[in-house]
């Protein structure tokens, strides 16, 4: 890359909305971004799928390439954009043919860098090129930059993140219209804030690749997606929001990962967060991040987390940093200083849980439960019972859910392995009709 | 300053409750900076009032200064930190003096900056110095740094911000409580979180100092401190707490900068906002910020404004952008491209209103004041009256406060020369029994 304070030749991979967006942006902040990085930033290249399709985009000055991994080689450029998306090829190929020919590069694809980001980090390390990436996660809040610069004097205690609009829409929704998860979902989906196949989004997929990203940058460790554990928002009910409600809670897919003495723990999950927690206001498709950290406290970013003019503003970033010469290593520190991740199991995840249970209305099932409970010391902070049932069980273990009664309990902090303990004691107890509903809770 | 990759060797001036923290965070991730900057930070010399106080901090490598100018001049360090505070001298002379012998400076001072601000720049870049000052506004939140380096790709439109803790920590206790301004003032000055003399915080003159420090950042103009327009929270009462929490509003001491067509507003009063709003949210001490831009749309940042090791690590974050060599313009352009100010005058502020008067109970005064905004064409969004005068007002205009009733009238957009034109006749018309209640409303 030309460290020179010529221009900065840029070309696009990819005129999805974002790549589109960007393209406008460079336009029509070309004179202010000259003014702030000190030399002029300009499209030369573009490459995507369909030459002939109209985007509304002046890119007479930009040279199309049918092969983005061309235009990745080409000398004709100083740095490439990549928002083509996908864990593997072309957007690897034509990241790494990019740093392999000397450009500088800024993604935005967190799939990719969720999955090699280690290994392009140590390419672009070698080849002494810039490799960023704020759009990857939460898209226009600056979250990379803030957690790659702004906390040096901290060490990071715990990172939650609501990344993922798609989901906190539809909880949002779910929570305020009283509404089942599938309904909201088909609606999303009719409205273009999910997609046809919504598993990757509502399964906590997505979010779990953010998660990894921003777990490598706060602890310093070499990413490592396939430690998080990952559960999807499908089994939330309305009877769950309103119960949280009640109990001053609301639940939130969020992205958490906490230093504990294992090492970091890696979770996505629903989970109860306390009304009066920030990550708690934030409402519909926006997103946001909460960090811990011992000397400054917590701070919490809130913003738009997808979308074309938000994800290229953060591209956009990317650029002027590079083109005014302010660097950093992609993930905080060089690859070789990166720690191996040490894994905290979930089973040893210590935490209070909400744990929503069909309990069959028959006497003695109350005190049998809160005796599996009290024989793994978990403690009882509330038990919440609505109503009775329709009508009584007929006998112990025997009956539907017609003769059952949701029993909400909120426990102390206790672990994973005493509550699944405790839950198959009850199970098989024989006290329950439908597999229990265990949310985690997130204190403050 | 030495930009070789050798140690970079600090000078801290003030070793109050951030100076104190700052050694402290310097010294507990010692090893840490020195890898995530590449070269080791070290605390080279200290200067303060009193070096006999005992500070629990081991200064051992550290020279001793009793004049903090002649360690700015010292050629024993890099880096100058100031945090004496006050906009003239010691600090003044403290940084010219560090600038002019060629030290990077890092400085928490707003009130300095509010006013030398532009000048002190000009200074650090005619001698190729940095000056930062990320913990002069928001204590730890990273808002210098966003305003600066993440936002390069959208116009701004407007800022909002809760910067002072003291007010918000006043206004939220009023808020929840139902306490008078006076009685709140009280405890937080036993409690520590308010000045003996508390004008400079209530009377919303810190704040001022802050919002020109992001005026200038988000805008790109030279400080302009004299232009804000600053209110202080003295005279909110819990009535008008109350009637906006009935009308969806929480009120807070805002610092807003907005681009209008006259020029930017810079504006620091109580302000109502939509509960909705996320910097609504925030209470207590906490400090918030919202940019609102032409891409990314709104993001905002919230966390603690004040605290030693909160502030310190802002600081922190400054010296470790220096050590790496991760430099921008203090206000984000050379000096000579931030365009003057163009103040937009006060009276053609357009917003909505909340208005509260104390109407006395006579028929026909409702009719003569809805008579008055009619005039100036001002449209009302509702209007709230509560109960009815202990006693009817014997005559038009005569009466005490206990022949009046509180009436709201909230605003549609209007203008303040307006709003004002209105009231000055309604208090003409002697329809109301103490001086109105004005609230601007700031709309998301």
């Amino acid at each position: 890359m030309s460290l020179t304070s010529s221009s900065l030749r840029i070309g696009i991979a990819g005129l999805g909305t974002v790549g589109a967006a960007l393209a406008r942006i460079l336009s029509r902040r070309r004179e202010a971004l000259a003014r702030i990085s000190g030399r002029e930033i300009m499209v030369k290249a573009v490459s995507a799928r369909d030459r002939s399709r109209e985007r509304g985009l002046d890119l007479s000055g930009a040279r199309w390439f049918d092969d983005p991994v061309d235009m990745a080689k080409s000398a004709e450029i100083d740095l490439l954009v990549e928002l083509i998306g996908g864990e593997d090829d072309p957007a690897k190929s034509i990241v790494e043919a990019a740093i392999g020919t000397g450009k500088a590069v800024v993604t935005a694809n967190k799939a990719l860098l969720a999955r090699h980001g280690a290994q392009l980090a140590g390419e672009a390390e070698r080849a002494r090129v810039p490799l960023a990436f704020e759009a990857a996660v939460a898209g226009g809040i600056p979250i990379v930059k803030t957690l790659r610069e702004a906390l040096p004097g901290n060490e990071i205690i715990r990172i939650q993140g609501i990344l993922n609009g798609t989901c906190n829409y539809i909880l949002s929704r779910m929570e305020t219209e009283r509404l089942p998860f599938a309904e909201v979902l088909a609606d999303a989906q009719r409205l273009g804030y999910a997609e046809a196949d919504p598993t990757f989004d509502v399964g906590g997929f997505d979010t779990a690749h953010k998660l990894s990203i921003l777990t490598s940058l706060a602890f310093a460790t070499r990413i490592d997606a396939q430690a998080v554990h990952v559960e999807g928002i499908a089994s939330i009910t309305p009877l769950d929001l309103a119960m949280a409600d009640e109990l001053g809670f609301r639940i939130k897919l969020l992205g958490v990962a906490v230093r504990t003495q294992d090492g970091v723990e890696q979770r996505v999950h629903p989970t109860m967060v306390a009304k009066s927690a920030p990550i708690a206001a934030v409402m519909g498709v926006t997103n946001a991040v909460s960090i811990d950290a011992d000397a400054v406290g917590e701070i919490t970013l809130v913003g738009p987390g997808a979308g074309g003019e938000a994800t290229a503003s953060a591209v956009v970033a990317d650029i002027a940093d590079i083109a005014s010469g302010r660097l950093s290593p992609p993930f905080g520190l060089p690859v070789g200083e990166l720690a191996e991740p040490a894994r905290a199991p979930m089973q040893r995840h210590e935490g209070g849980y909400y744990v929503r249970l069909s309990v069959y209305d028959h006497p003695g099932a109350a005190a049998a439960i809160a005796t599996r409970f009290g024989e793994r010391k978990i403690s009882l902070e509330s038990i919440l019972q609505k109503g009775r049932a329709r009508k009584p069980a007929p006998s112990l273990g025997r009956g539907s859910a017609e003769n059952a009664v949701p029993v909400v309990l909120i426990t102390y902090a206790t672990t994973e392995s005493a509550i699944r303990s405790a839950l198959d004691a009850i199970t098989a107890d024989r006290h329950i009709a439908e597999p229990p509903q265990v949310i985690r809770i997130e204190r403050d």
